[in-house]
């Protein structure tokens, strides 16, 4: 028989089931039995539907094997804000709670062609609008660490499912942190890919710059393996990055040593963070010191980014969601309310500077990277918070009044356009989980990567113990 | 000795150099006796240096075999809206008359490491705006053809000058057909290149998605040499096309046997067009049809591509010019400045309206070319009109009220995003040059130039013909 379990790797998982050591069936069942297990409690996974699932990994066992791809037989629960052909699909939002999209859209599409088997989707915050997952629709997402504590989000659902063994792998999305924080939360990787890497169709608007989907994992490699799947041009989308997918695919392999590393627990002091985070970020820096990287404490000056993401964001915002939000006031949480809303005042020439910025902080990152090869910062600037807050009240006494106060160490970075992963880097004193996030310069999500593996190969208690 | 001339190809000039049968200060001085003969009249060429251009040749006549670049002594005006380190560069503007950059822009940076020997610059209107190119700094640019004539613009310095034999070859730039316009008033090649293949930096917007610079020729295979020059992605700008350059290098060959074809000689009732414009699309098509291809009377509709281009340029214009417009409103061309103060009442509403247009139109071009594998369409709306005018004043009898309105068969496509050359078409009763203008998908530049070359390879006199 076979050791095979919900906490193989997906890569595993693959070539157990490519060496009929365990058909798409049973791994099915392992997952839908994980899911009965965890699931009631922590509410990852929605829209579950069970006897779909089955009828699915039956049909991939029927598959020829000339005709799999490298996701064959995995299940899947794609988040809840991608389109997916015949499966109820609502945003979070009640506005959409019957919703069922009549096609696939791009990254799904490449997913469900790679093999995959839906079972379901993974839970978002309003239509993914903030880093703590919870709505009306479904509720609140908890997490698997501590389920009196958030998992984050906006792909909270994702990150919580492949923590708990719910599912091997995960897609998601990030403007501002919706990949990273809750990889964070959670204990688990989260790849936010560099501008372009993998494209979004269909799309309102193509030169929005902010939102990107990317791949959850619990490893480099299998994030890996997913990023290969949905990156690459696609004739539908003008703009995307050249590079096809198979230039990101496993073995990932990579060293610390030499690298010229840039630690940054609060970018010069452009963000508040909690102590036990920024004590994380200063550990793994020792630790890649010891590992042969040349550490220095330096960043890139992001002082315009914080204008930048906030101006372009109720920009998108306005756009997507004016209309929706006139006719049904009382359907939309009230920050997502005033978000919309401070788009609406918003002047053409405001777009412009935003755009002009956005492009000014992209050429800093740029020449910030011909000095370093990483930059070492907070993923989240806290810890998981409690899941009954929308968001922090404060950090180290700083009052946070927005639900995007908290999320700069994530959105600054955003606005570079530059690839950044989050690692697991620490735990709290109270056992939760701290990320570390990893950023190298726009285009090199393989050297990311390469990177990214040669910290995780490191003990897990060396990275622990080192904040001792 | 040689046969060589300056209406020689560029191509064999580079071939002459390196085989010897010319020296680069031999080429050079052909080029200064020509400018001197006709540059008096037609004014396309400014800011001419002779006695740096003969010492740059002498030094080009110095450089190692080895060090020599695809445009090795080529004697180079570049656009005087491109930035060229050490010489004036006016953008045709009295606020910029004693302007000297002290760094080149990417595309002159390509030009001149490729090896050609600048001369001096390019005339071309206030800020490029508009398609006659006349200014208070430089003057008028007068037609090759017929000096009472405009010679189109912005790039129309460079269209003029490749036409009378001033220069070889020439770099331009097109927001609403600057290097189509010009090529169809003074009879040679323009190509506007795919959105994304020839990368702009520094860039004040990377998210400005109407301008770009492209080659200008005397034929398609000198033009194809260019673009290899210029085309292909550069680590200081995120969002080219990922093809090196050479995927656009000579030779070039094709044929228009087989192709699908969509003429259109008023995009449906989209634009006003003089008769004789029309009558050489429409003889353009019959031509293509008589050498094999499937001709059909079509076209995308382009309804959403007026508001998208008037507001996104009205937008861009705005942001470039607002502030210097308020401190000098006397150093502007009137037409230019209510463009800009077009721009200065729009809503972010709008600019999002018009990206989400863009889109669109991009989307809609791509489904009409899964249908056709070229459209056939008037470059121009007129022939070249006076030189004493700023704008044609009607078309048909139809009143053109600002300096756009005659530009749309060029700016309709720009929204397209799709790359479009002009090639020499007909000529009027009287002889002046008529262009049409072929497009083909967003992306396959190479093959609109195997598409172009094809069409240059009939008779000009078939297509003169075909016209009666």
């Amino acid at each position: 028989m076979t050791d095979l379990g919900v906490h193989s790797t997906a890569r595993e998982m693959v070539r157990a089931i490519a060496s009929r050591e365990i058909t798409c069936s049973e791994l099915m069942d392992l997952h839908l039995e994980r899911i009965a297990e965890r699931n009631p409690q922590l509410n990852a996974i929605v829209s579950l539907d069970e006897e779909r699932a089955r009828d699915g990994a039956s049909e991939a066992d029927r598959t020829p094997y000339d005709e799999r791809g490298p996701l064959h037989g995995l299940p899947w629960a794609f988040k809840d804000t991608h389109d997916v052909a015949g499966w109820l699909t609502t945003y979070g939002s009640p506005l959409l709670r019957d919703n069922v999209p009549d096609r696939d859209e791009l990254v799904v599409e490449r997913i469900r062609k790679a093999g995959a088997v839906p079972i379901g989707k993974t839970n978002v915050p309003e239509f993914a609008a903030g880093s703590h997952t919870f709505n009306t629709v479904f509720g609140t997402t908890l997490n698997p660490v501590d389920p009196t504590r958030s998992a984050g989000g906006s792909s909270g659902g994702a990150a919580c499912a492949l923590a708990a063994g719910m599912v091997p792998l995960a897609d998601g999305s990030d403007m501002g942190g919706s990949l990273r924080n809750p990889a964070s939360f959670c204990g688990v990787v989260g790849l936010r890919p560099s501008r372009g890497r993998v494209p979004a169709w269909p799309s309102a608007n193509q030169w929005e710059a902010l939102g990107i989907s990317g791949p959850l994992a619990r490893n480099v490699g299998d994030l890996a393996l997913l990023l290969s799947v949905i990156a690459g041009p696609d004739p539908r989308v003008p703009l995307a990055l050249g590079d096809p997918g198979s230039a990101f695919a496993p073995p990932i392999a990579g060293s610390l040593k030499g690298l010229r590393v840039a630690v940054s627990p609060d970018l010069g002091g452009l963000i508040e963070v909690d102590a036990e985070v920024a004590a994380a970020v200063e550990a793994a820096g020792r630790t890649m010191a010891a590992a042969g990287s040349h550490v220095e404490a330096d960043q890139p000056d992001l002082t315009l980014a914080e204008d930048t993401f906030r101006t372009l964001r109720a920009w998108v915002f306005q756009a997507g969601f004016k209309d929706l939000l006139a006719d049904h006031p009382d359907e939309f949480k009230p920050s997502l309310a005033d978000n919309i809303r401070a788009g609406e005042g918003l002047t053409g020439a405001d777009v412009a500077r935003a755009y002009e910025q956005l492009t000014a902080v992209g050429e800093t990152a740029r020449l910030f990277f011909e000095r370093y090869d990483v930059l070492l910062l907070p993923t989240s600037q806290v810890p998981p918070f409690p899941a009954d807050q929308e968001y922090p009240a404060d950090i180290n006494g700083r009052p946070m009044t927005t639900y995007l106060d908290w999320m700069r160490s994530a959105y600054l970075i955003t606005v570079t356009g530059c690839p950044a992963i989050s690692m697991p880097g620490a735990t709290t004193r109270d056992g939760l989980p701290i990320g570390v996030q990893l950023v190298t310069a726009h285009g090199t999500d393989r050297r990311l990567l390469e990177v990214a593996a040669a910290y995780e190969s490191l003990d897990f208690e060396t990275r622990r113990g080192a904040r001792r």
